[in-house]
């Protein structure tokens, strides 16, 4: 390897150091890991990636909590960060190891001695290197601005409250939501998607460390899915295919239609889209004791097949009008599927994103008759979908479900958020730019 | 699909979604995802899978606590744990999906229009499901037997006191250590390793159902490791490689050596190894603010090659004599491959099959001079690592390194546990057959 090879040749290891690992890095790209997704998805472009961009293997989102005071702080953070979304999409470090790009870090009084890094150290660890080797994996980072950032408590804290969007309205309080503070919300969101876990939380690891004092995380949530292949819709949690009514993505029309703002917002929201992010524990242990046979009335579709009930194939339509011989609707009146469809909905689309996610057990004491309950599985979806407008998007569709879905007795909304996803960048641009030009 | 034919063709629903669902179950492996990993592990043999078999990419690790009132039915339960796992490692449901192989189910006492299944139900959901149409991504299946099978709270619960191996002695309280009750021990233990994370939960999740009342759970971890490739070792999430100096597994005189239980303890372990878990946390907020020189100072090697500091790539020998113009060691006498090396353990050595894991955050006030940290990541390494004998393994390595390792300021062991991996199990044999027939 050539840095190692610098490395020993030179007589001043100190020098030596920073130079080796900042072109060993430099050459990330070619060194590549052997997995089989060393495609990259390119950062730039008119729509941020990871909206349409087929879903990878697994995600890491996590929104945050504004603490920069003035408006061009969070600027700089958003220039920052969107550089550092860009180099890593490329499979390149987040910054340069030589502690280039950063954002002015508060005094650090550690001396050189104890090993505590000075800020403008040379040798400062900048990015922190598990993904040095490995491929890009498709990674997607795509950012998200909460009504925090428009305005808190009554306050327009950057100037930006003009600009907030319509569209941007708080969700409303739905049926059965039992949305945990620490889980909810945020100023801002990032979604890093990649095929490999290590690629994924390190994007967002990188973006926490190089945000320092102008931000902080407030939730963050892994997900994974199965690997099922591109031409398989994959199985969540319950053991369903999940996705199989989205729109299609390569359909430029559906898509301005129903995914990208358009001109009835403000202007730096055009070509952007708004995320719904919900945290929903599902009850596996509950689901594993249902009789397939209620878990396919529950859903309205087959369970190995992926059809809807009375359809033959994972892709009928389902027929909602269908009954069978004693006159019941083979797609029961509060199947899940029967109240997402979008003749149930005036015609609502959104474009679904979602993962799985697992997070250990929790011990519990509940009881539901006429079983015991020893433990409950911290494992379900985090849901994820993006439309033009939530309003008549995820909450026109929601709103019925949440108080009529069969599923509802498996399923619990323990947290997410609403963000506005302004529309990509492009070269020497950063994310939300117009935003901060217009207002 | 011929299940979903095979359902239309006839003339009542119920009949023929039991025979369609076990007829297209019965298929899965043909149908198979699109992932890389469609390759099965076998699942019999003189060795248990997931100990010298090539690490996979995912791994959800579970310890149970034993509920089972009688000897008989832990035997039952092994049995029926090893029929499921060898059908999963095939890529089959753990059940077939008409209700087969199951353990004696508590009364449920529901009735069967409220969709909660009654144990006779043909049309019961064994497995659950969400691995149809999936690749077998290499699953492995590790049982091991914590020292509470033995013995408990003084009682020989099982009257298999007798046959514990003095090697399954309580494992030290080593310096430093901050065990949480909640994730540690148990008394089987469970590692589930695949390619694919749904995978591997979906098998321990089978497990559990199965387990019904005889053990519940009592701590997971999920984990996962970069997507390297075969020819480099993954790095771990302080950005070092992680595994470099392992033993290498095919080289049967070494595994018989260091890795597998021979004469010395009782019969039934022959084959064997005991496995040590722990979860340690990282604090990877502290240590991403340290430069690239202490990291590497730290743990005797090279960031980027993974070369041992005076070495010049990633497999040469430690020179642990070595020393710089100033006559200090250039692998400083409290590093960490110092420490672990075994020339400075009379010769011990394990074999180290360790995942990250990634749990997400936790908010904290604790301050570390002279910084104010928000958030602690819940990220770290399930570590996990077979042997011999833990006496000469693990404990005589990490003794030292316990107190002396400078890892310590950026480690916290916080959980994990001892099990004995009795051998593998023969076609028709259960796993831990030969201790139930010796005692």
């Amino acid at each position: 390897m050539s840095g190692e090879d610098a490395r020993r040749a030179g007589p001043s290891r100190r020098h030596f150091l920073t130079s080796a690992v900042g072109a060993a890095a430099a050459g990330v790209a070619a060194i590549q890991g052997g997995g089989a997704a060393r495609a990259a998805e390119p950062f730039h472009g008119p729509h941020q990636g990871g909206i349409t961009t087929p879903q990878q293997r697994h995600s890491y989102f996590a929104a945050f909590d504004l603490t920069a005071a003035r408006r061009e702080d969070v600027a700089a953070l958003l220039r920052a960060w969107t550089d550092a979304a860009a180099r890593m999409a490329r499979g390149e470090p987040a910054q340069p190891w030589d502690g280039g790009l950063r954002l002015a870090v508060p005094d650090r009084t550690a001396s050189g001695d104890d090993g505590y890094a000075k800020p403008d150290a040379a040798a400062m660890a900048g990015d922190s290197g598990e993904t040095a080797g490995l491929a890009p994996a498709r990674l997607t980072v795509t950012f998200g601005f909460g009504a925090g950032l428009f305005e808190k408590d009554g306050m327009d804290r950057y100037g930006l409250a003009a600009q907030r969007p319509a569209a941007l309205a708080e969700l409303p309080r739905f049926v059965g939501d039992q949305l945990v503070p620490a889980q909810t919300g945020g100023d801002l969101s990032v979604q890093a998607c990649a095929d490999d876990p290590q690629v994924a939380f390190h994007a967002v690891r990188q973006l926490v460390r190089i945000a320092d004092a102008a931000a902080q995380l407030r939730w963050v949530q892994s997900g994974f899915l199965a690997d099922a292949g591109a031409a398989q819709t994959p199985r969540n949690l319950m053991g369903f295919k999940d996705g199989t009514n989205n729109p299609p993505t390569d359909d430029a029309a559906t898509m301005a239609q129903f995914i990208w703002a358009g001109d009835e917002g403000p202007a730096w929201m055009r070509g952007g889209s708004y995320l719904v992010a919900r945290r929903i524990r599902i009850a596996v242990e509950h689901w594993d004791r249902m009789r397939i046979a209620f878990q396919e009335q529950t859903f309205g579709r087959t369970k190995l097949s992926g059809a809807p009930l009375g359809g033959k194939s994972e892709f009928d339509a389902p027929d909602l009008d269908a009954s069978d011989s004693d006159g019941n609707p083979v797609i029961a009146e509060n199947a899940h599927i029967r109240l997402a469809a979008p003749t149930a909905n005036d015609g609502a689309r959104i474009l679904r994103r979602s993962y799985s996610y697992n997070d250990g057990i929790n011990l519990t004491a509940e009881r539901w008759p006429p079983w015991r309950h020893e433990l409950e599985y911290d494992a379900g979806l985090l849901f994820v979908c993006y439309q033009r407008d939530p309003r008549s998007g995820f909450s026109r569709i929601f709103e019925r479900m949440a108080k009529f879905d069969m599923l509802n007795q498996f399923v619990t909304h323990v947290g997410g958020g609403l963000f506005a996803c302004p529309g990509g960048a492009g070269e020497g641009e950063f994310i939300g730019q117009a935003l901060f030009a217009a207002a």
